[in-house]
């Protein structure tokens, strides 16, 4: 597997590097951490978001801090947890004293360093809350997990707690409303192909010339089952219908939409299925108040894509629509 | 190659009808052609500007579609120049009574047919201005081109010239300053993979499990030779080498940088190439006024990147700046 890189064990180092060089009216890397936060952190009086998690999901996490999202991100090995201490100096640096939520993908490693971290903090006297996102409906528990997997409808949480946060809310009203996101957020995915950590130095799992994975997790975990590809809109279809019995939405229910690259599909192939899950949605009466295509949450160059949709009321609809200014999401 | 695809002939069309449905509050469909235009076109007062070329690129120009960028594109099929009707309607669906900049990327296919539409557009008394993007410094006539081809290079036409038109300026002064653009923007590129057109089926040129091909065309049209993988920061300095001959920058010359992702590259080796150009252009004493880093011209799902620099002066840097809001480009 040919790779843009120096060398495995160098190339978090050199994405931070290039992440600060990239983008100093956002962000600035904590000195001697792998960690992103805001360039003016810390923002004095508003709670405070850190995400994080393995590397290789660019742009989550560090393409999500700035005005209206996070504030931190922590950055693991690629797809291996960062470990507490890179947390901790991630919710330190943040920290404005209104306190800082962190924001979990529901992976065992993640659950239990940012957990520790969290406790590192408090014994400073910095007010910690947090939340895990599973919204993954393809699988309970998996390689990495017990109970079901944090995927792309994290942004929806970086989007709409970050909004909140913004707005000069405390931090169980900020926690509240991460809550509210993650009770409302569903997605699934499928792969085409599998992805190589660089240390790796071969794909994770393989797949036959005309197999995929349905279900697949974002770091090569198994999904629900292999399959012959079939058409876009047979493949939308059956996530959607995953999805849809899990979240039990009504006609008249109004949603957001996140078609997700995995990072190599061509914007081309999301849009094709970003159709079919508008018409889907259509079909049932529900209206869409925004859609995003694109790739939001990676697991490097595996060629596959997720959908998440997001149950919208008066108060995360508005929290979607507000001001957002980050390296790689920006809203007037 | 696998493809998340309903039909190869259905492609095009899928896609424009998933981008109009994700984005209706920057975009629509202009019924019965393969044409996308901002929202509220034709915009009162202001020059147009049209872009497009074969699909298969995107969000290339699709998704550059809004406040302060295009105000249409158009979307041949795969790989393959749009038909000069097609030109000629978007024209039509944009002018606003000052007048159309068309922006053509240079193939010799683009050329005559924008060149065509134009035509038949002055035929009705709409004022119609072109410029032509040969921004590629590895081969001098290629596979479809006569002279240099355009790349990436072009985003910076459509940022900088759309801004132009944004403050009134007349069709001589935005075509004037996308001129400006063209002679001070460089690009190069590499690819590790190739793409397959959905029509053909089967990848357009083959390459070793560790070979590259360095200066290859965004169609994967051949470049200037063919390596062994080397690393980022090797390959980095063999790009930045071309592209610094050919734009002879001085020490204290304000840039904007563009690492362009073609597909499948990983955003983690982006940046990891985007430290290497700042360090580069940082030893030779140039100020970076701004990057960016993603996918911004893409091959389809080819592995590879192009860098892209444009000189700046004044006038150019301020218009970069200035407030964009379309679906693949939004800035503050």
């Amino acid at each position: 597997m040919k790779k843009v890189i120096n060398a495995p064990e160098q190339v978090v180092e050199e994405m931070l590097q290039g992440i600060a060089l990239a983008h100093p009216q956002y962000v600035r890397r904590v000195e001697g951490f792998d960690v992103i936060v805001r360039a003016n952190a810390p923002v004095a009086g508003k709670v405070a978001l850190v995400s994080g998690g393995g590397s290789g999901h660019e742009p989550s996490h560090g393409g999500f801090v700035g005005k209206g999202m996070l504030d931190g991100a922590v950055a693991g090995a690629v797809f291996t947890s960062p470990t507490p201490d890179q947390v901790y100096e991630a919710i330190k640096a943040v920290d404005g004293g209104k306190g800082v939520l962190l924001v979990i993908k529901n992976y065992t490693g993640d659950v239990m360093n940012f957990d520790m971290a969290a406790e590192m903090a408090e014994a400073d006297g910095i007010k910690v809350a947090k939340v895990i996102v599973n919204d993954d409906v393809a699988v309970e528990n998996s390689t990495w997990t017990t109970g079901r997997r944090g995927i792309a409808g994290t942004v929806f949480v970086h989007k709409i707690a970050g909004a909140k946060a913004e707005t000069g809310a405390d931090l169980e009203a900020v926690q509240q409303v991460a809550e509210k996101v993650i009770a409302n957020v569903r997605s699934m995915g499928m792969a085409l192909t599998p992805c190589t950590v660089p240390a790796a130095g071969k794909p994770g799992f393989t797949l036959a010339e005309n197999e995929v994975e349905i279900g697949l997790g974002i770091h090569g975990e198994p999904g629900t089952h292999r399959e012959e590809l079939r058409s876009a809109d047979e493949t939308t279809a059956h996530l959607m219908e995953k999805i849809l019995a899990d979240l039990q939405l009504a006609a008249g229910d109004e949603v957001a939409v996140l078609v997700n690259g995995l990072g190599a599909t061509p914007l081309m192939e999301l849009y094709v299925v970003n159709r079919k899950v508008h018409q889907i949605l259509g079909d049932a009466g529900m209206k869409i108040a925004k859609t995003l295509v694109g790739n939001y949450m990676t697991s490097l160059e595996m060629a596959g894509f997720s959908i998440s949709l997001l149950k919208l009321d008066g108060e995360t609809k508005e929290l979607l629509f507000a001001a957002a200014d980050t390296p790689a999401f920006v809203q007037v």
